[in-house]
């Protein structure tokens, strides 16, 4: 029987071994997981720390019967140390420090991604706290539980930074906010972040923009967290500065690394390594409107890498499709959410962008509730295509599946113009006869239509 | 200068308009309004009974001014009686009684449809009432507020009837409700109709399933609504079995009709006569996915089809993208929607489909208020292509925009395989790292794996 070795259990690993035993049955799937956590929601943690999630259990996507029950085997607690590709073995560590050498066929090797925050010294004082893995949330909310913190310093205004805000003010704690940039959320318009920002203030969450964080220093019981434009005191800190791909094992494999250092894997995810792929955020992903690969570490794309990964490890032919780089982040009331490219990032890509902003309600302005939704689409000068769209309205006005559509039509090249083709639902309380997608699109085509 | 003549201004009418004002400023554009609401929502008037929408001219999706701005002329109450094509003249009849002959370089025809209910005795009855047109909407809610009925019974499960079933509950009327088919709403799988029923009754609607109604009579100052197995009585009666084309001042002229009895026209919107132009709920619709014309009287189509007409009217080259029939309703707190093509509507079309449903969270279930959604989708067996989906979910899901991302997909021509390479947004609060849209796609592909 064929073996088909994969080294991580977290959103890539777990969706490639389920793939695998789903397109051939008979494979025999080992899926090895570092800790005791396979298959959990890491992007659960803020709500798991905030308490809206009370029990940790309840994060696990699945449970470990519910795996094991598709036929895989899962090794918990075991640590894969290499990697021989010529004898297509791994070496592994079991919890009890025994070493294990395991054979595959094909591996799958998907190890993630760790916290970036190599810059900032004093991160290993206590009540300091990074947040990726399970581990890390279990430890953080047993922190808060047993020790009561009263104010907490967050370095890093990106998603896990604006979540963890809205989580650690719902716990009562007196949150500042620390983002070198400008404004939060860099990877949407300014203007979208600075609204972010707003409703931050608005829930009593200080933010401080333009400040680069320098150390972490102890000082009398508390913690002071120095930057460039100085300092601020309090008795947590949680560094939420991005991630990097965790390529180590693969690298000293021989695996190639690309963009960002991810590995480099093919639109199959094979590594240069025959026999071995790789998928999820140790990876470089293949951006579908760019047409050259990036660093985008999502939980989304891992499970479609994983998925084609596994597909391939089980003999078959999974080609992945790209990367659109769709995100949607819910802050306190705001939801927020983009897809494709924005302008900067179009005209980098060789495009030449032209962006509008359109506001709309989310449904007839007659019917009750009705409630206003800023949407910014980008698009080609040139050819009229659709590069990509920003939305930010209310919870509840469908922003994140008024993205979708955004995203659907990204995936199929259509024009701007083309939007109005498409046959979106229709009811009063919940749309307009042209959804606010289109009236978005329409607005863009003026707009267009003026500057040419 | 160059003339276009619009017949009609609601939804296609104005679009059409519009439209045509935005690609050539330089056409003269009029637009006959057989009454004095250019531009309403009739899609609000149930909303506008139920008193949620408090003033009938907030349903305007623009209001007489706005519309002028644009630079169209608008003839308010001026009902067209003939068309001379060899003269290029509609002769139309203005709120006095007095003639006037209007020529024209394009015409539009975009006259609507009207309430069909031919087969039903009675309906001159004082309290019997149907809900198309603005004005039956004001006098609908005038009666109730005058007369203060406490027991209505509706004809026909459709739409419109289960709007007015809950807009009349609303206003505080006991409801019946009668529909003639086995369960309420048959544009949608009769499982999903069952839960509408159910809906309706927990909110003390009385449904009668199965029955056809042949007559409303006068008795002892109530009304009786006798059918095939039995009669109820009322003190209002309102008929809402579904509409037909109004076509008789173009079929005066020599425009031909199709399906339905619909008027023929092409893919833009042209019609058999030269220089005649149609579009919304008087002509025939281009289904997208059986590529033929159907007869499907939707707002969402009138808009697009009047905006090609209005384009073609001013000279351009518009062509209609066609129907997918998407549809969304919401009846008290359950929301419904559909797209593409049902089993039994794809096998009569020739494909060979096959129907799965998937019950899945709308977001994380770990993640406070979690609400089930059922998603049906068909595909056809043989080339995997998806061909439609119904999805049911409480009002807030985001039911409406992920039927959206089905359509955009189904315009497309995607395969239910393919869905899962869309990438969607995700965050704990709104979605799953795999979509419903997709875990439903997955379940069908194991249920056709299974299957073949």
């Amino acid at each position: 029987m064929s073996h088909l070795l994969i080294i991580g259990a977290s959103d890539a690993g777990i969706s490639a071994a389920l793939r695998a035993r789903e397109v051939d049955p008979a494979l025999e799937v080992t899926v090895l997981a570092a800790d005791e956590y396979p298959n959990y929601s890491i992007c659960g943690l803020p709500f798991y720390v905030s308490g809206e999630v009370p029990d940790w259990q309840d994060l696990a996507h699945r449970t470990t019967e519910d795996l094991e029950r598709t036929g895989m085997r899962l090794l918990l607690r075991h640590v894969a140390r290499s990697i021989d590709p010529a004898a297509r073995t791994v070496v592994a560590v079991d919890g009890e420090g025994r070493e294990r050498r395991l054979a595959y066929d094909r591996l799958v090797v998907a190890t993630g991604a760790e916290s970036a925050t190599s810059d900032i010294a004093g991160l290993d004082l206590p009540g300091v706290f990074t947040l990726r893995f399970m581990e890390e949330g279990l430890v953080l909310r047993q922190h808060i539980e047993a020790h009561g913190p009263a104010e907490v310093v967050i370095v890093g205004g990106g998603y896990i930074g604006m979540e963890m805000a809205d989580a650690l003010t719902r716990r009562g704690l007196a949150v500042t906010l620390i983002e070198h940039g400008a404004s939060v959320l860099k990877t949407v318009d300014p203007d979208f972040g600075g609204v972010l920002g707003g409703e931050l203030e608005r829930h009593d969450v200080r933010v401080i923009t333009g400040m680069d964080v320098q150390a972490v220093q102890a000082r009398e019981g508390r913690l002071v967290v120095r930057g460039d434009r100085g300092f601020t005191k309090a008795d947590m800190v949680l560094v939420a500065t991005g991630v990097r791909p965790a390529t180590a094992l693969a690298r000293a494999a021989g695996v190639a690394t690309g963009v960002h250092g991810a590995l480099r894997v093919d639109r199959h995810m094979a590594t240069n390594v025959p026999h071995v792929y790789a998928a999820g955020d140790c990876v470089e992903t293949w951006h579908r409107l760019l047409e050259r690969p990036v660093y985008l570490p999502l939980g989304t794309t891992a499970h479609k890498q994983g998925r084609v990964a596994g597909e391939n490890g089980a003999g078959g032919e999974g080609t992945y499709a790209g990367t659109l780089g769709t995100q949607v982040v819910k802050v306190f009331g705001i939801v927020v959410a983009r897809t494709g490219l924005r302008d900067e990032e179009a005209r980098a890509g060789g495009f030449d962008p032209l962006t509008v902003e359109w506001t709309a309600w989310d449904h007839k302005a007659y019917y009750p509730g009705a409630r206003e939704l800023r949407l910014r689409v980008t698009g080609d000068r040139g050819s009229g295509r659709l590069l990509g769209a920003q939305l930010m309205g209310l919870h509840g006005s469908e922003v994140a599946k008024r993205v979708d559509v955004f995203a659907t039509a990204l995936f199929h090249g259509m024009t701007v113009e083309a939007l109005n083709d498409l046959d979106l639902s229709y009811t009063p309380p919940l749309s307009s006869p042209w959804d606010p997608v289109q009236m978005a699109a329409q607005a863009w085509q003026r707009a267009a239509r003026e500057a040419a």
